[in-house]
């Protein structure tokens, strides 16, 4: 189907929006007032208006042109699902939108934005370049899209869950945030991130697909109370005895009027997280803002046994689903029997759905073949499935929220013949990944400078890979929780015990296909007299690498130890929950290389 | 001798002049007006008053304490040289000045610093984080150590040197910065930094010990002419030839008024090289102010072709000079013959003496024995210098300025019976140095993702060492030159082609020894068809690394194989310029490991 009329007739319209308000350019970002990554149905203007389904991205459109600006992963997708006529392609981070605006736009232009979908940290960013230009920023209060996407689908409406396995009570949580608040003579937190507040609070929901939080904003005050703005209707029996004391409900909409009313006090606020439109609001408001990180942040991101254990637990279940998958795909090639990258990730999705816990998929599956496992974030939902037959290649990018923690796991397996040169580049990466995995580095050390190692490899041959390393994962929250971070562009807190990451580099032959190695790992601190205090990582997924496409000339004797140790644990903790059939298949995967 | 009644007769008289000045404390780093690293004799208040002959470090004086601040580098050396009942010791990172202030100080205190010594960037800093604490900064604009330290010495008197090699017209130069000007609709710049006045105008001095520079400020105009602010009794025969059209020579002292005389012009400053008095100056103007980074940093950053070619060439007759040394050494050694470190530290600077071209050496030599080695930056100057006998290992870290480059070299090396343990370190560190050595890497990449590239071998066994692993090197101007820089904490510009880097892993044994593998190299193109465009090292200092020393089992066979071919290159390019038993020394020292 050619959508191509229609994303020109909705430019169109959003055009004659603009002229209405004397705007000569309006920047629109995938996103949400949530900041979520993945966006529910009636967040999704950037696709609605030019068929960009990815996860990060923005479009600026002038009375004359209009352009796309996604990273490196989905510099493929957006050529596949925005025509090119009516948007110019660009790198995010090599020519971003205040950049592209100062080039295309007059001096004394004006640029529109929604407050709600920008931190105030980017729009004073924005403001910042813009102005070096001569042109302004304008936070339309009345959204664009609103206006012209008619039949812009509602919210959902999906009840409160109360969490049982955080391992700490909210009260507990919330008196030690607010003392972090007495430390830095602040009298309220605004917490704007869904995640913080779901963390605070111990609970969870179902309104952004792929993040089991509510869709929510708190204000935590000095004596560890708490005012929640919330949708009431969510609230379930039992709310306000499983939070604990202190915890006084507001409908969401009160979150203006409530900010309003905190003049005269110290807000201890993160421009990096709050929209810019309620940042505004209380700079304008007699409150005194003490710019700070969100605390939460670092807190959440530092889990604790119970949630440690639980990891642990949801990984053995993940483990025996991604198992069972692989020994089944295994036997379809085998069998001849082709099937398409969809009914691939319903098999996968259905398998952990047996499991215990499961909630749902952690992230849009990518599941992807040959040479669509080139494009790192591939979604079939948006292209015509490839089938198998005809591919050597299969990537698989996948995971789920259990209740009792957060999976992500990449394998990349052969379905058919496969060059030498293709091993070779899957050995390349997978020395990268054992090289990260089993590095042990002091405390403070960020992932900014632990990045390179699982490049190294790459690098020395001259390749390279277009993301980042690796990230943090929520507890049944985001998938992709920041801090901590390995990237080669962005630093992020130091490493620290009892943080849950992934480490997942790759490579991608563009038309051909696509390699990605990504566990789970947890961070620990290194036993025994050292002189200096370290940390490592040690493994939560349990899924065997595919030893068929090794290059194993290419693996020093450590990184051979590694890999066999590594097996001899999969096979330990998920053969026993495998049938005979199963156990089989995995006791020949996982075999000594 | 004791020094403590010394040091505290000057506390005191400095404690009376903070008195008269309604002062409750004062803060005074190592440092002069122009930056330097290298203090010449009338600069150095801090060891005036401490005793403390270092770098970097920093004293705060209150009525009541007092204390001494310093890197990981120097944290051992102020317990030798500062006493511990005047001055508590304190890591500059871990536990900075403005922290300590605010724990000592009560609200509404007074801190006196000297404008002309420290950068405006850092006195915005200090302000900040004293203001958080309720305590004010205050510039005093007459210094006050000038007021007690009666027989300071006069600044030295040296003319200026017209360097010839410098591969680029100074016209040219300034025209290529006015540019950059230009684009940053900026009318003037403010050069504080001598190094890049010196770079800019292709001018040398001997003003202060160990960088060849002159005492001097410009400020550059868009049309590339420049006004220069210099003792004018310095200036030369042939200095306007040389220099080229458009440079107008003032008294040093003129700078103030020519700033104020820079209302209503744009001026392009770099808030983090110019000092805070100079900054005000020209803020309390009607002069706009643009920050920037100083744009001559990053250009002088970048060797031409001409400068690069000068450093081959002064590493070949700076790595004669150290065979020579290493040859005489070993002799010495196995005739029983004793030396003491500076007597040793005599020798090389002698033998370096003898090569065409040579200035000076580019820093203080560090010519350190068993414990002493354990000092990064230990300075046999400043205690009574051990003699050779009872220790293994000698550690000697020296360079020298040349008219046509600079070279900075760390040998480690054996002097007697070794431990088992101590050559694993001295292997690990050597890994290390290897692993950073033959690291390639995109474009782009900065000093601190590839640092951790020299730690890890020591990481992995829970090692680790305080100070940087490597920094830039000026063409015959400041030895440590920034950018680019390889630290694990600070973070500068990307490494680039042209670029003059060293690599310097270390490993220090509190009370029996070190080792510091140091070598420059010249950051390249990796030529070939590759899929990212990389960088790669290439060896500058040809000098061999101690193979005695070596636990050659710790070694890949790729690490060996680096090792030997380096030492064949050294043989190479060193054997012919010796005598014949030197260069059987040479063959013996180089043989294949």
């Amino acid at each position: 189907m050619n959508h191509k009329p229609l994303f020109a007739e909705r430019l169109r319209a959003l055009r004659e929006q603009m002229s209405k308000e004397g705007l000569d350019a309006c920047l629109l970002p995938t996103s949400d007032a949530f900041q979520s990554e993945y966006l529910p149905p009636q967040s999704r203007q950037v696709e609605w208006l030019c068929g960009f389904s990815g996860e990060n991205g923005a479009i600026v459109v002038t009375h004359e042109s209009a352009a796309i600006f996604v990273d490196g992963r989905f510099m493929v997708q957006i050529t596949r699902q925005a025509p090119a006529d009516l948007f110019q392609y660009c790198h995010i981070h090599n020519h971003p939108p205040a950049q592209w605006l100062g080039q295309n736009l007059a001096a004394g232009s004006k640029v529109g934005i929604d407050g709600y979908l920008h931190s105030a940290g980017d729009v004073e960013q924005h403001r910042k370049i813009l102005a070096e230009h001569g042109i302004e920023l304008i936070d339309v209060t009345d959204n664009l899209v609103n206006r012209i996407w008619l039949d812009r689908p509602a919210p959902g409406q999906h009840p409160i869950i109360l969490l049982s396995t955080s391992g700490q009570a909210s009260l507990d949580k919330r008196l030690k945030m607010a003392q972090i608040l007495e430390e830095r003579h602040c009298n309220a937190l605004l917490v704007t991130h869904p995640e913080c507040v779901c963390w605070l609070l111990n609970i969870r929901g179902r309104d952004i697909p792929c993040t089991p939080v509510v869709m929510s904003y708190a204000l935590l005050h000095q004596d560890g109370s708490v005012d929640l703005f919330v949708d009431t209707d969510k609230l379930v029996d039992g709310f306000h005895e499983h939070v604990g004391d202190g915890v006084n409900v507001h409908p969401l909409d009160h979150i203006e009027t409530a900010l309003a009313a905190l003049a005269g006090q110290t807000v201890h606020i993160d421009p990096d997280e709050t929209p810019a439109r309620l940042y505004a609001q209380l700079a304008s408001s007699e409150a005194l803002l003490r710019q700070y990180k969100d605390p939460c942040l670092l807190a959440k991101a530092r889990k604790n046994p119970t949630e440690i254990a639980g990891f642990r637990r949801a990984h053995i279940r993940d483990g025996i689903a991604m198992c069972q998958f692989l020994a089944w795909l295994d036997a379809q090639v085998t069998a001849g029997t082709t099937h398409d990258e969809g009914t691939l990730a319903e098999k996968i999705e259905a398998l952990r759905s047996e499991q215990p816990l499961y909630i749902e998929p952690s992230f849009a599956t990518i599941s992807s073949l040959g040479p669509n496992a080139a494009l790192c974030h591939y979604d079939h939902r948006y292209h015509t499935p490839r089938a198998m037959g005809s591919d050597g290649i299969y990537l698989l990018d996948s995971g789920g929220h259990y209740f009792d923690g957060t999976t992500d796991v990449t394998r990349t397996i052969q379905v058919g013949a496969v060059s030498d040169w293709c091993k070779q580049m899957y050995t390349l990466v997978l020395k990268g990944h054992i090289a990260l995995a089993t590095c042990r580095f002091p405390a403070n050390t960020t992932g900014l400078q632990l990045d390179m190692c699982a490049r190294l490899p790459l690098w020395q041959q001259g390749y390279d890979y277009d993301h980042g390393t690796g990230h943090g994962v929520g507890h049944c929250l985001g998938v992709h929780e920041l801090p901590p971070l390995f990237s080669n562009r962005f630093d992020s807190e130091p490493l620290e015990a009892g943080m849950v990451v992934t480490i997942e580099p790759g490579y991608y032959r563009a038309d051909q296909w696509g390699v990605r190695h990504e566990n789970e790992y947890e961070v620990v601190p290194v036993a025994g007299d050292n002189e200096v205090e370290t940390l490592a990582f040690r493994p939560l997924t349990l899924v065997p690498f595919d030893t068929r496409l090794l290059d194993r000339s290419l693996l020093s004797t450590a990184e051979i130890d590694w890999l066999n140790h590594y097996h001899e644990q999969v096979v330990e903790q998920i053969g026993p929950a495998l049938n005979l059939a199963e156990e089989l298949w995995l006791a020949e995967a996982c075999k000594a290389v």
